[in-house]
């Protein structure tokens, strides 16, 4: 059936078709089935139904999304209802503990990428995966329809090289100085990263404070082909959209089934076009993980990453504590800066951490012996090139002005000599999210102490920083209500 | 925010909120997020929003759902952003396996009904209760919380009884000769029934071919006291409401946990006001269970009518073939009033049935013995008193238009002499949907013989029956393809 598409702009986060009563009786559906739109020479674009009654017979209305997709958003559309799938049978396989075939999971993820399956339905196969697990072959599977049902980038030469953590540590904002020092040193780190889920600030949100982070994937690769690195956001290049898709209901109850994290992790860094890739997990007490569960992660990613050819290596690093001082958009970008720059009052732990990521990457990506690589990496930090790179590579994305501080702040003193014995991440992600992280960027968490540190008498142990009076008051009752930080 | 009503019909199967730009960016809200909306003296409506750039800011385009929850309809709304809910954290917590306390169910079915959760939130619980079950106390809580958040009947005398079966056996439609029979014994049965979910017709359906089953709670109930019964569709009447809710997410994958099964049954048991209720657990190979599975279920059921003082009775009856004749919502009609009118050609096995029940429940409701039970109620069958009442019952809910047989048809028969040995109900099922059921009210099947008969050569087996003739063919194709009816 021919429509004419009618010019009302409805946002609705999802492809929404109205349709008038009687086109929506002659097709047969209802609210909430889904319907196929169409245009010459496009894709097919799947999209859920409203009915809205005082539309013209011949007229449809569609939301944003599916106005973003068509070629003539303002023409005609050829419209039918959509065939039903075998997708839900194979979820359902999956939540009644049953093995999938290759064939399967990608019928699962090519409809969560063409919207035939609702949220409800996903929701199902996160808990379907969360329960009975993945075996190591779904897992494959699952990460190659990820990547392969979305764009993919090559790279006519260069060493392909990313990194990646896989989270849960306050303040680690290793990749922007692990990508400036790697770029400096002729790899190419074509860097795309996310925004925050759970945590006070991704990479994203961080490099947000100094450059834009949307890119077009021609922005992106002219980025890289002039620096050889890139610091972009993810999420508006269409790699591994499935995975977007995925994190959106995965979120809804915070859950993260290891087969998910393993391939949403490996789908990107495929989609990218890497080849060497360095994984970093963070274990600890108040990591995402264990030691020994970091082991097995890891020994995981391993076989994954083999499978698919690339080169990669997995390191363990502490995760006991936030990594250096500052917990939020703005106040990890100063962090950085401050490595970059080499300030005397930079956090010293970031630095480390960055130093030894960069080295194993290095070495992975050159063979280089340990020593020769520690020096390059370093040398190139100290002598400045590093900032140098980091400074085209904002350029190239398009620097943004310098933002000012939050306003509204508090200190936590001390009130007696003592010594910090432990710091609960999990607990300071949610306190700088009440201060407002991320979404206002200059709020967030000064942190002056680490774990083992002194503190005297009247010292601060951590500022907090808010833009909003309101958020601050409601962080500083919850921060003196709660053991966020244990003493000796 | 105060915002005016405009009037654009749109309907969407759910509450949505159309708000312009500038007002979602002042409420701070996005698309997918979920407002409050009120009026004086009427309850909050929680509602889903989407963004419509073209209306003036202090306008507000409400969906079906919303308008007929209101007062006022087309003047005022106060709009606020919705209060995040806990009900997810309860949620994660079933996922994780453990025990849900009877405030935390209370909070998820509140939320559930007030449309504060999203269907994928909906799906985690399910799945929760799937994987991890529900135990005693939970699916007591659980009951409890589904009819207290709906609307519940009362009745000033009279035993108030009910009968309902687990279903799963096509063609089993007892309900309205059991009503009929008991209504006419003075036993007050205000009967609610459903749709058909994956079946091929629910009594709902079977009763709409002969009258109007979309009753008001009003209508109902004067329904009952002029003729002692009702025979309604149980979805129109705000009765333990989270349940629909709950079946539209199980639906997606065909999912029924046990504990769901209970709470659903008896909620709306006592949503009514019965105080005397008797469960029909059909089991065998294609029944929804076997006979120590439907042992075990009865026990629970048991258990459950007790801690809410029902006097309750379950019975186990053999569910390996259907019962009657008639598959599809007017050929079960058509078998219920061959039994009530003692037509020669009637299906005695549903007669049969529906006398053992009525017997059963009388025995219940008024202590006789059986001998006493199954002579009453046979003398109302066979007196004619029954189709009386039933007549009574549908002229009172307003009887329909007599409809004719569906135009296609097609007679599978019989090749060669032989015995049948076997029926598989759920494929019968998917046969009777192929070809139209229950959408389309006189598709069918006709099922000439039951297992055991002894079927001559050339004597139809089964008589398929569509409004579609491409349905038919389809159907004929799955029938021939597929051993549906296994031969000694």
């Amino acid at each position: 059936m021919k429509l004419k598409i009618k010019k009302t702009e409805i946002s609705a986060g999802r492809p929404i078709a109205f349709l008038p009563w009687k086109t929506s009786a002659k097709l047969n559906v209802k609210p909430g089935d889904r319907i196929e739109i169409s245009q010459p020479h496009s894709k097919k674009i799947i999209a859920t139904i409203d009915i809205m009654k005082n539309l013209p017979d011949s007229e449809i209305v569609l939301s944003k999304k599916i106005l973003l997709l068509l070629k003539k958003p303002f023409g005609y559309v050829e419209v039918s209802p959509a065939i039903t799938t075998k997708s839900t049978k194979y979820i359902a396989k999956k939540l009644h503990g049953k093995k999938l075939s290759k064939k399967e999971i990608f019928s699962i993820i090519e409809d969560i990428v063409s919207n035939r399956l609702t949220e409800a339905e996903i929701a199902y196969f996160v808990s379907g995966v969360y329960h009975n697990g993945f075996s190591f072959e779904e897992t494959r599977d699952l990460t190659k329809a990820m990547f392969l049902t979305g764009k993919n980038l090559s790279w006519r030469s260069g060493k392909i090289a990313d990194k990646h953590s896989i989270g849960g540590i306050p303040g680690n904002r290793t990749t922007p100085i692990v990508v400036s020092i790697l770029a400096c040193l002729g790899i190419k780190t074509p860097k795309t990263s996310s925004r925050a889920i759970t945590s006070a600030a991704g990479t994203a949100d961080v490099m947000e404070i100094l450059c834009h982070v949307s890119l077009t994937t021609e922005e992106l690769k002219s980025c890289v082909n002039k620096t050889n690195a890139c610091l972009a956001w993810g999420g508006s290049l269409n790699l591994a959209p499935s995975d977007d898709k995925l994190i959106q209901v995965e979120r809804l109850l915070n859950l993260d089934p290891e087969a998910q994290l393993l391939a949403s992790i490996m789908s990107k860094k495929l989609s990218v076009g890497s080849k060497y890739v360095l994984i970093d997990i963070p274990y600890g007490k108040y990591a995402k993980v264990s030691l020994s569960e970091a082991k097995k992660l890891g020994k995981k990613f391993h076989k994954l990453g083999k499978s698919f050819k690339l080169k990669i290596k997995v390191v363990l690093t502490p995760g006991n504590e936030p990594i250096g001082n500052g917990i939020g958009p703005f106040l990890e970008a100063q962090d950085v800066l401050k490595v970059l720059n080499q300030s005397s009052d930079r956090p010293l732990d970031l630095e480390e951490k960055s130093l030894f990521l960069a080295s194993e990457l290095l070495q992975l990506c050159n063979g280089f012996s340990k020593k020769k690589s520690d020096s390059l990496v370093s040398d190139c930090l100290i002598s400045g090139k590093a900032l140098k790179k980091f400074n085209q590579i904002i350029s190239c994305q398009g620097k943004k002005p310098k933002l000012k501080p939050a306003q509204f702040k508090y200190a936590l003193k001390s009130k007696s000599n003592k010594k910090i014995k432990e710091i609960n991440n999990k607990e300071l992600s949610h306190l700088a999210r009440i201060l407002g992280c991320p979404s206002e960027k200059t709020s967030g968490i000064f942190l002056h102490h680490h774990i083992n540190s002194i503190i005297e008498k009247n010292e601060p142990i951590l500022t907090l920083y808010s833009e909003s009076k309101a958020k601050l008051s409601h962080a500083k009752k919850y921060l003196l209500e709660n053991e966020i930080i244990k003493f000796n």
